[in-house]
């Protein structure tokens, strides 16, 4: 079959490998439609990161690893008795993790020390023709939702654990720092939780008529706009309930924590590259509070589902997916895309079966 | 009268100033003990900080003013009808604020936009023979607390204030990064609420033993003790509920966000100089989250009092109380004092009418 499989830096390669064979407990899924990550993209640029480079503490693997951890397929094998049947439209929660550790026992799985994804810590990924996963891993796709939309409830997932954190009420101002991905999943994520006034700000002009149709009342340009000073007046002079950073930057760290209301709540939904300079009195002066969140739990991924399967449809991510590529064409309109045309690129998927 | 007034850097000068009348709503007071504080501390080695150089938004004066924010005394003149009457012993809560701004209106009024302290920012000082304070900002001291023990209830609602937002539970385990005065008040705070098992971190070797007096039930050298392996062991591995900052250093600020447990508290008690360099990373990967705490509000003080006044005597902080000196020594055996003599010295208190 066929398999996207990463060496390492700039090395990634459509090879043939041998079909996996079920495990355990396990399903075979044939991967429908696979979205190409930020990750994906910092580890074809500049990793090793992720993957492993020696055996994976819970898959025992390393490279070349095949990738591809935000997907959606069809069963094509089982063992009975199963809940799941052949030709069952399902997504995959890629999270590996310990199930021993002080974060794993203290039902902080997302969070395992030994963490991991399928489809960058080995155990297959979905840019394959096949991929043997934990049937415990696997969620049915509702009916009225299309194996598309499916590869896009990964990150959806991500989004929906940090609006949860945030606690956000239908009544606050939230403020969401970068419409890249994930800041667009986060926008729909305010919707479909009700929330009344939701600010974006963000620098590339196709991103902010993204945000906006996701459901934005407001957005804004941090070049040209003064981002602090406007939320403050949209907000009686207050500031916002929450505000979600997810660019990551020294300068939206400093915008987070200067926007924030009193006892408001900064999110962290972003990964740093590196240290950055920081004035922790800029929370002090105004007792807020800032939490970090990463990646998601089950739960998420339900509330993610069920939002989508909604007859009235509060969340409607189809419009995320800006291009479809074939596997053939990973690196080049894949990856690369999301370097040389990232502005007008919200998420590029694969389309293994076409 | 005499005042020790703060004309600048380096410049305090106890004078002759005419005795304050009696205006709307106050209550004049005899300042008994005043406790000096790194605020005076700063205001002298490197002010003007907090004293007004400019007429201050709500006392509308300005440098020389009067110092002296921790302190106790009797009552001296009230305008009848008066809950208090000549003599009572009380303490002063010297919150300064506008009642206008969306902080005061949110409830938040230690961190209103206007705030200031009497003793800092204008309205007289402690220390001074008179004092005329508003009488909301006068709380009767319990029978059986003096008038020494008086002046560290400021100090100590800082940490009750610190303690509250921190949710401190009985069975966590709670992590203090310095041992001064705030940090030594953390500890009794949280002894005063049942924690326990209260781990401090301090170098200096009188202050590692005023916090086992105080309660601690371990303290650690962060210059020889791995202080996270150590509380990662004494934790199963897990690491602190809640960690103290009363340092504000990045090394404090590392271990910190280190030692924190999976979705576990770090508490911001310190006021920071200077910018740090920050990885968010710290707490990104423990979904930790950091909380920034400033000051008091009146339900600390009550707190305070009443943990004070119980028979069984929770809190013991008299022996935070190193020295008394008189108002003529403020500046060398006081204020100077806390820099060359920092490790044997907690509380220096000012002995007005000594």
């Amino acid at each position: 079959m066929r398999a996207a499989r990463y060496y390492g830096k700039e090395d990634i390669r459509i090879e043939e490998i041998p079909e996996p064979k079920l495990g355990p407990g396990q399903i075979k899924i044939a991967p429908a439609f696979v979205g190409i990550c930020g990750t994906d993209l910092h580890e074809y640029l500049g990793g090793p990161n992720f993957c492993p480079t020696k055996p994976h503490p819970v898959t025992k693997e390393q490279i070349p690893v095949t990738l591809g951890h935000e997907f959606s397929g069809t069963v094509k094998e089982v063992k009975e008795p199963s809940p799941f049947k052949i030709g069952d439209k399902v997504v995959v929660q890629p999270s590996i993790f310990c199930s021993e550790c002080t974060a794993c026992r203290g039902g902080a799985e997302n969070v395992c020390h030994k963490s991991g994804f399928i489809g960058l810590s080995g155990g297959g990924g979905g840019l394959s023709d096949s991929v043997c996963v934990p049937a415990d891993a696997v969620l049915k796709l509702p009916d009225n939702v299309p194996l598309d939309v499916g590869a896009l409830v990964e990150p959806l997932s991500v989004a929906w654990h940090a609006v949860s954190a945030s606690k956000a009420k239908s009544e606050h101002t939230a403020l969401v720092l970068g419409g890249g991905p994930i800041g667009l999943a986060v926008v729909q994520c305010l919707v479909a939780k009700g929330v009344k006034k939701i600010i974006v700000s963000e620098i590339a002009k196709r991103r902010q008529e993204f945000a906006k149709e996701f459901g934005a009342h407001r957005v804004l340009n941090p070049r040209t706009d003064d981002v602090v000073k406007i939320v403050k007046a949209a907000t009686g002079g207050a500031g916002a309930d929450i505000v979600f950073d997810c660019a990551g930057l020294k300068a939206s760290l400093d915008v987070a924590c200067t926007a924030v209301k009193v006892r408001g709540s900064v999110v962290n939904v972003a990964i740093w590259e590196k240290e950055i300079m920081f004035q922790p009195n800029m929370l002090v002066f105004s007792e807020a509070t800032y939490t970090a969140v990463l990646g998601y739990q089950r739960p998420d991924w339900v509330a993610v589902l069920d939002s989508l399967k909604r007859a009235s449809g509060i969340m409607k991510p189809a419009n995320m997916i800006t291009r479809k590529i074939k596997l053939e064409d990973l690196v080049e309109k894949g990856i690369l895309a999301l370097t040389t045309d990232k502005d007008n690129q919200v998420k590029i998927l694969v389309d293994i079966q076409g």
